[in-house]
């Protein structure tokens, strides 16, 4: 698992998103303040794409993705936090030009 | 995340709808009067479309929809609350023209 | 929620039915006598259909159509409770003309 | 539901079937004699087909069917119980000519 | 139910299989003696094809059959016992004549 | 289930396997020496095929097949304990040809 | 089990990985240091594919291949510890040549 030259390619419906600075600290600590009327476990959150599988059609790397972060598989690659989402779980995508965008910006 | 230049765009059958002013009242506040023989839980509330994916055939922006708001994702832009659904978990639909309404008016 | 202009109009294969007075009696009240031998639970009732959506084949505005009432999705609209189904979850219909009917009358 | 003009017609693959003086008997009592070696709860029993939805094949009115008793749905019509029962439900029929009948006789 | 005009027929994919002795024997007793390493619940056991229904293609009556006695579907006609299976839980058949049988007999 | 001329014949994809002598040893005693770091619920065994039903394409009579021995039917034929499996819950074949084996050998 | 000429050739779907070092040892011991912010039960890991049933088509022997090690069934052949996977629970590859790679690596 030292060899430098095995390029890390995503399979099937799989998108590597990068996991946002926000995110990880809400999860490492309780101590951020949630306003009491939200329930987290359905509160969905942003991160980047930086890899999707060959039948991946609707995001590319780059793009910024909605997604349900509880319950996700994580991998670490050279000392980063990915997650490991399947296609049909992103809910919205967030990109610089869009085909029928809802007029709302990140 | 704050670059303002990603607009977003709701991905394959996906509806995000933004929350009415009764809704969050009636989730943070157990003070409001319910009719005792009512089982909050299946009631069914409505909502204004504010994007839809690439996918979705029978509502569009602006269209108010019928919808169960328990246990639904919950997303939050520019302050604003949204929920994101999937357009078959959509009962009804009312807009100002309509093919097979049921003349009955919201 | 005021705009009176907005007709509701059902979506794919849910049917809007108004539940009759004596649905409604015997859910808000146990006094009602019930004979011993039958299990609640199970047991049909009769409504009357208000609003069906494009997918809906069977089943018209002005049927009596029977159900299980229990676990529905319900809605208020001005006033009136209605229960919303789909067009799978009925198990007969009564008309006044019938194609192929039972020969029982309700 | 007291209009006499309005005749049942089951719906899809659903079948109505008369329920048997002997199986209300076993249902209200526990007064039966019932063999020790005997599991109730997947004990078969046999019922007139009163009515049937049109995508139903292999049964019709008059036919008298197997089926399992238990969490079935039930509907009083003029004073009479029947079962509603899906067509892929019945295990077996008993007419008075059959095709490939067992040789066994109720 | 004591009509002996009525001839019993399968439906669909429906095999009636008549238990044998040993099988009953089991059930009503645990005097019997059964090697303690056995776990009864996934022992198959063999029992004679009675009746099948029209779209019964491996198994005819007369056959036997291999399956889980456990949990299946029981009924009794003129005083005999039979279990109603599906034919896709049948496991084995043994015939007199075989085209790629194991070589193993009864 | 006496007759010796009733020759056994698997059904659909259903794959007779021949337990082997470790295995029988393994569930009857707890004496065994098994490395604590093992997981023994998911540890897969190899077993030989004795009969395969007529959709069974992968593996033939005297097969080697590798699967997970709990939960599974068991069948006692002429004193011989057999496991009835699918053919899909069967891992790996080991065989004296192969098409594309992996160079290991058992 | 002791005839060395049987070659092992994965069935279907599946695929059989070699086990790294770490793997093992983060299972057989709690004393290793592992970020206390990390669900481990999440934690996606890498492995070598040591052989591949006919229908995969995304990887091949000697490939690394990341997936989640949790649950899995286990086989030890000449003393070597593999899991065997399905290629569906591949979530990645990596090589040394890629069509659509992440631009990470290993």
């Amino acid at each position: 698992m030292a060899d430098p030259k095995f390029e890390i390619q995503m399979l099937h419906d799989r998108v590597m998103v990068k996991v946002e600075r926000e995110l990880e600290e809400r999860r490492s600590s309780a101590g951020i303040v949630i306003p009491a009327t939200v329930k987290m476990a359905n509160r969905l959150v942003w991160g980047e794409v930086s890899g999707a599988g060959a039948s991946v059609r609707s995001v590319k790397t780059g793009d910024k993705v909605l997604f349900n972060p509880e319950d996700q598989y994580e991998v670490e690659v050279q000392g980063q936090l990915y997650l490991v989402l399947r296609e049909r779980d992103l809910h919205a995508v967030a990109t610089q030009q869009t085909d029928h965008g809802t007029g709302l910006y990140l």
